[in-house]
C-alpha cells in the first residue's frame, strides 16, 4: 500500500471511524474478489482538456480493468464531469465542446467497450442536477466549509478562510453534494477514485445515511471506495507538485495522446540527478528518480521492489530514461492510435455519448421518481 | 405608497442603483398599463400549508388581478414552490403531500383559471434544478451570504453569522439562486412579489446580467418586481410581528378558508386598544387598530384615508370588529367555498397540476437547451 493511501486510511479511520470499511485500496491488478456480482460501479473524468498519466492510472485505467471483470448482473457507469467542469474558470465554449468530445474518445481509447459499459455526458441527464438540489437540504454548510478541494481550487491559499469563501461561487462550494447526487442517482455500490475524492466520497456515505435515516428507509446504498495502488504521479520537471494539465511547463506533463518521440523528449528533459551507477526508490533524497520509478510501478502494475530489481542492471541516466520512455510508449500506442481514430468520427462519439445518456436516463429516471415518492413529492 | 414598500425602494435604490426602474409598485388595482403586452410572468408560493391573509393580499390576489387582465400574448406561470419547502424544517411526508394538494385549490379558489394561467408543481419541471445548477457557477458566496432570509429562517438569530451559517443546509443558503432559476427558465419579464423577496429578485437581475456578459448574449431579461400596495399584515394578538401560520397562537391568524364564525371570533379577539370613539391608523400608538385598518385597506382596495373615512361613523370597539368582520366575510366566502369544492375532487386537482407541468416543461425544455447551447453543453 502506498504512503498516500495509507495517510487517506488513517484519515477516513481517525474521521469517519463507522464507513472506514467502506474504503478498499485494490492490488496492483483488480481481481474479480474486487468487485461482488450485481454491482453499481460509477466514476466521472472532468473534461477539461487532454488526460494525462495522473488521470490514466489514477482512474481510467482502473476503469478498464474493472470491464474486463465485469459479469452479466454488474452495471458500470462512466461519464464525463460536465458539470463540473463549469466551477472552476469556465472554459472557453468552443474549447469546453472539443474537450466534452475528447473526454468520450478518451474514455474509449482505453478500451471500453461502450456495450458492456454506459458512457455518458452529465449534463445529458437532468436528474442529477434534481438529486442535487434535493441532498443540498441535508448537507450542513459547516459540513461542506470542511471540504478542502474548494480551498485548492479556488487559488487564494493566502488569504484567510473567510474571504476565500466569500470569493468562490456557489458551484464550487456545491460541488461535493453534486457528486453525492451523481453516486447515489444510479444506488452506485462501488466508486473508483483517486485519493484526493475520499473526502467527498466519505461526504457521499453521510447523505446516503442522513437520507435513509430521515426517511427511515434503506434506498440509498454506501458506496465503497475503490482506490488504486498507484501513488500521486508528479511533475517531470518539478517532483514536488503533482502533474497537471495547468502546468504552465507543458514538459512536465506526460499526455496519453503524446507521440512515442514527444515522450522521450520530456523523459529525456525529466529533472532527476547526479547519482549515477545505481537507480532505487528514495523520495526524499532523490525525488525525481522515485517519481520515474513510482511511475513505472504504476504502469508494469507492479511493486517499487519489482521495479527496483528490474533496473538493477541499469548504470547510468541515459539508458534509465531510455528504459522509461520504452515503458510508457508501449503501454500508451494503443491507446493513442485508438485515440486519434475516434476523434476522426466525432458521429460516432456523438452517438455513443447520446446512447449512454439515454440508458443512464432510463435508471435515472426511476430513481428519483421512487426518491420523490419517498419525500412526499408525489 | 406604503411605508414598508417605501423602504424597499429606498433600499434597492441606494444598493442597486441601475437596476432601480426594475421595482415597480402598483396601485391597490392593477391597471392594464402595469402589465405589457407578451410578457411572461411568473409567481410561486410555497406549499408549507394553508394560505393565510397576509399570503392572500401580498401574492396570489394579486395573481388573480394579473389574470384578470391577460391579453392573449401574455404568459402566465404560477406554481407552488414544492422544492423550496424542504429548506425549511421539512414537513412530515403525509402532511407535505396535503398541503401540495392545497395549494393547488387555493390558487384555482382565488379565481385563477387554468385555460389561462399555467398552474403547476416546481419539482415537475426538472428544469429548475438544472438551471439552478448551471447559475450556481455564476452565483458568489458572498453576495449569498449577504442574503437576509437564511438568517431569519434559520432561526439562531442569537448566534454570531457565522456559528448560523456552519448549521443551516446548503439548501437553505443555496435558496435564492433555485429562485433566480425559476424565473429566468421562463425568461419571465415581471414578477409579482412580496416585499420580503426583493433582495432575491436584485440577485435574479444580477446573475441574469451576469451570465448575459459572460457569453455576450442578451439571452435573460431583467424582470421587474411588482409589489402589492399593501402593507404587511400583522398578528391579531401580537401587532409587532407578521402573521404566520407558524404563529403558536392560532387565533392570531386568519386563514381564507376559515369559516364566518371563526372569522368572527378571531377578529373578537385581536388585540386593540382602549381608546374608542375615534378609530384612525396610528401605527406606532394604536397599532392593533392599525393593522385592522390597513387589512380593511388591502381587501377593499382603498387608500387608509379612504377607510378611515368609510368608519367615521364607528364610535365603539365592538361594531368596529363587526365591521371588519363583516367586511373580511365578504371578501373570503367565495373563494372558501371553491376550495372545499376544488379538495372533494383531487383527481381534478392532479390533473391540473400535472397538465400545468406538461406546458411549463415545454417552455422550460426549450429554454434550457438554449442555455445550455450558449454555455457550450450542445
Amino acid at each position: 500500500m502506498s504512503v498516500a493511501s495509507r495517510s487517506a486510511r488513517t484519515y477516513t479511520y481517525t474521521v469517519f471511524k463507522r464507513f472506514n470499511s467502506s474504503v478498499k485500496t485494490t492490488g496492483f491488478k483488480l481481481s474479480g474478489s474486487d468487485i461482488p456480482k450485481n454491482a453499481t460501479i460509477f466514476s466521472m473524468i472532468q473534461p477539461t482538456g487532454k488526460f494525462h498519466l495522473g488521470n490514466y492510472l489514477g482512474a481510467v485505467r482502473v476503469w478498464k480493468d474493472i470491464a474486463d471483470l465485469k459479469d452479466d448482473g454488474t452495471t458500470l457507469l462512466f461519464g464525463t464531469a460536465d458539470l463540473h467542469a463549469i466551477t472552476v474558470p469556465k472554459p472557453n465554449v468552443k474549447e469546453f465542446r472539443e474537450y466534452r468530445t475528447e473526454a468520450i474518445a478518451s474514455i474509449l481509447s482505453i478500451g471500453i467497450d461502450p456495450e458492456k459499459a454506459i458512457v455518458f455526458h452529465q449534463s445529458r441527464v437532468s436528474q442529477h442536477a434534481e438529486l442535487h438540489w434535493l441532498l443540498s437540504s441535508f448537507a450542513s454548510m459547516g459540513s461542506l466549509n470542511r471540504m478542502t478541494q474548494w480551498k485548492s481550487k479556488s487559488n487564494i491559499n493566502d488569504q484567510s478562510d473567510d474571504t476565500a469563501l466569500g470569493a468562490i461561487k456557489l458551484g464550487l462550494f456545491a460541488y461535493p453534494v453534486l457528486q453525492a447526487a451523481d453516486i447515489l442517482l444510479y444506488r452506485s455500490t462501488h466508486v473508483p477514485v483517486g485519493d484526493d475524492q475520499s473526502q467527498h466520497l466519505e461526504l457521499t456515505r453521510q447523505l446516503s445515511n442522513t437520507f435513509n435515516a430521515f426517511y427511515k428507509t434503506k434506498y440509498f446504498p454506501m458506496p465503497t471506495t475503490i482506490l488504486a495502488p498507484t501513488k500521486k504521479i508528479l511533475s517531470l520537471s518539478n517532483p514536488e507538485k503533482k502533474m497537471s494539465k495547468s502546468d504552465l511547463n507543458q514538459k512536465s506533463v506526460i499526455y496519453i495522446t503524446d507521440a512515442p518521440d514527444v515522450i522521450a523528449k520530456k523523459v529525456k528533459r525529466a529533472v532527476t540527478d547526479s547519482i549515477s551507477e545505481s537507480f532505487y526508490y528514495d523520495p526524499v533524497n532523490r525525488p525525481g528518480i522515485s517519481n520515474l520509478i513510482n511511475t513505472l510501478s504504476g504502469v508494469q502494475r507492479v511493486s517499487i521492489e519489482e521495479v527496483e530489481k528490474d533496473i538493477r542492471h541499469i548504470k547510468d541516466h541515459k539508458n534509465f530514461k531510455q528504459y522509461v520512455t520504452d515503458v510508457l510508449v508501449a503501454e500508451l500506442t494503443p491507446s493513442r492510435e485508438r485515440f486519434h481514430h475516434f476523434m476522426k468520427n466525432p458521429d460516432y462519439l456523438h452517438q455513443v455519448s447520446e446512447e449512454g445518456a439515454s440508458k443512464a436516463s432510463e435508471i435515472a429516471e426511476k430513481n428519483i421518481t421512487e426518491v420523490k415518492r419517498i419525500m412526499g413529492f408525489l
